[in-house]
């Protein structure tokens, strides 16, 4: 069943180079609508739609609280079949299996809208409007093309216009957001997207904390001019600053346990084989579990820059934080059920930290939230060759009804 | 006139950002066409248009030899008005001014086609035709949008289309070039696009010899994950190691006299925040005065190259020759009569070195070739804000009609 779940997600966009399915694309809401149509013949599940984009499938008709399980079915451009498909068909089946034994159950999956945030660069998008965590300012976002977050979600139906401050003239934007339903504790299963499980022979991996990640813009300003005629000593180049900063960037995690450090994503103007760079600027991004390990990595990186400057003399150089996602505790009651399901049913598990973020941690603002996690074959994710055994993919259906059952038992 | 000209050929396609009229571009066609019409009333000058989309009007029926003038009209984008146009000015008053007076004299104006490379990385595209100096490689050269040098030479009726090998199925082009004209000397006049002559208080500068180019692509394959879940000690990560390359460019010119080294142009893929690079690239080009010199920059940048692999287990590194110009000397005999013609006038000169490459380099293959310099503002060059003082300006055609009697007058 939940194979026939996947496939079927699978199917809506997937083509030889991976499957793309943009957060805020038709091909994210034809999704969210394939996996309503599961209980598209029950009459107790309604379908619920919020002011954020995000998708409930709720067996009642009250505010709640509900147990739920849930996870998100945006995708990168040419990414994997199962990171966070994975979360939404293992709901879907555990709820019909327990919703077929005990009718009433106050039980919900929710599908979290534009988990990977690839379009505006932000992340955790719908499930962070349900935690109240998503800033106004957030809502001015442009993506590549210059559209504006706020634009979009008003062209969607869900938000209204930005509008232009008489005062001022700059646009603003509001976030409108009223949670449809109320959280009593949440249970999310996914892919490892590491290799620590295959590595230590364990099937289920239970997540007891997910690392922090911090997000900076590194830019540089100086003077494009001919790359014949201008001499060393006279340059204002742009780019060999930032290019020399990328290049230090793994020393700025040594000696720091779990700590990684990425540029993915950099920029020059023009761009001109024999024209000297005016322009660069370079994308950042630095993930460690703990709140004090993030600050040491982003002192190191100030520093990096501190004395980077005084080597590039007339070049403007600065960097500005993009945005910030704190280091996040699971809900220690939600770990020890899971790991107690998982014992029942003579699975062997690991606690094990997570270095990428997940709906789990926006929702452990506002409810007791669980992570597992099943193995990645050779630990590749947001890749085409993303992939996990059957018999695990199957298990986390599993585990999340057991888990499901149990977090009912103890809630009512 | 020489005014009335420059500003004819700036309002072809100027807006505020400066002047954009790319190499092959109907905006390169139409400032040949524009020149030409300046002898559109004389019965003894004829426009010939040649196999590589250079344009020559020339006095006279025969094959020649000519003693010829010329530059080029193409721009780099958002370039300025003088670079190139300068030349093309400067030589149709040159031709008419030494036409009224000497009807019949051997005379022609050389309008050499993209001169700037701006789209397929080439550069002194039409003089190196001319000159002989074009492999058939050279038309298998892709643009950013993949469309073939050889495909767009058909398409403007130029060349044959590239046809496809019956035995190894590669596509193959030829380029069928027969010059128009024989050329027994030639003479260019430039902007500086450097600040020697405004520090030195000189009104022209005479070119002795032309530095060498070679431009290189750097390039780097590893293999893109996610930038959370891979340690650092697991990764393949294609841009720091070419990041830490660029940035350490400069040192590879210490000690090296005019000796100058750019990274214009640097891509990564897939270039997400929170996406591993598998690929990067960086063109990387170095010029000085000397083979001796530019064959030890060479031999730097491929130590720095073979240094920096081992430090990136798991990353493929390697560099390839995108293109190499040799130094070039001018003519001795030019370089001497444009001296004396300018010490006649009582203008003050200054020889010098040119670390700009010129239409003059490729033609100082086939025939005697000199280049003169007048006074950049500010040294600035591929820029809006490039200009020259207006009685430079006038300067320069002044000298070019001196030098065309007087070396009119050696020739016959």
């Amino acid at each position: 069943m939940i194979l026939k779940h996947l496939t079927k997600f699978k199917k809506i966009s997937a083509t030889k180079e991976g499957v793309t399915r943009l957060g805020h694309s038709e091909w994210e809401e034809k999704a969210h609508a394939a996996a309503a149509a599961a209980f598209s013949r029950s009459r107790r599940v309604r379908t619920v739609k919020d002011q954020a984009g995000n998708t409930f499938l709720v067996n009642g008709t009250g505010p709640g609280p509900y147990v739920v399980m849930g996870s998100h079915l945006d995708t990168v451009p040419n990414g994997g079949w199962l990171d966070g498909a994975l979360g939404v068909a293992g709901a879907l089946v555990a709820m019909q299996r327990v919703l077929s034994k005990r009718r009433n159950a106050p039980l919900a999956v929710a599908i979290w809208a534009d988990e990977e945030g690839y379009r505006f660069g932000n992340g955790l998008w719908g499930s962070r409007a349900f935690a109240g965590k998503v800033s106004d300012e957030e809502l001015l976002l442009l993506d590549g093309d210059g559209v504006m977050l706020a634009e979009l979600l008003a062209e969607r139906g869900l938000q209204k216009k930005p509008r232009r401050s008489r005062e001022t003239g700059e646009l603003q934007a509001k976030l409108v957001y009223k949670p449809p339903i109320e959280i009593a504790a949440y249970c999310e299963a996914h892919i490892e997207q590491g290799g620590q499980l295959i590595a230590a022979d364990k099937r289920i991996g239970i997540v007891t904390r997910v690392s922090g990640i911090r997000r900076w813009r590194l830019q540089s300003s100086g003077e494009t001019n001919h790359a014949g005629t201008t001499p060393m000593r006279e340059r204002r180049d742009a780019l060999v600053p930032i290019a020399g900063m990328v290049g230090r960037l793994p020393q700025l995690v040594r000696g720091i346990s779990d700590g990684v450090i990425t540029c993915g994503a950099m920029g020059i103007e023009p761009g001109v084989a024999n024209v000297i760079p005016s322009r660069a600027w370079a994308i950042v991004e630095h993930r460690a579990p703990t709140d004090r390990d993030q600050e040491e990595i982003a002192r190191r990186l100030k520093e990096l820059v501190a004395t980077t400057g005084p080597r590039a003399p007339g070049v403007g150089l600065d960097m500005a934080q993009i945005s910030a996602v704190r280091p996040t505790a699971m809900s220690g009651e939600v770990t020890d059920l899971l790991e107690s399901v998982c014992r029942k049913a003579g699975v062997e598990t690991m606690r094990m930290g997570s270095m990428a973020a997940h709906d789990a941690m926006s929702i452990a603002q506002v409810a007791a939230a669980g992570l597992f996690f099943i193995p990645s074959l050779r630990g590749v994710s947001h890749r085409p060759d993303e992939d996990s055994r059957r018999e695990d993919i199957k298990l986390a259906g599993e585990i999340l009804y057991d888990w499901a059952l149990a977090e009912l038992e103890r809630v009512s």
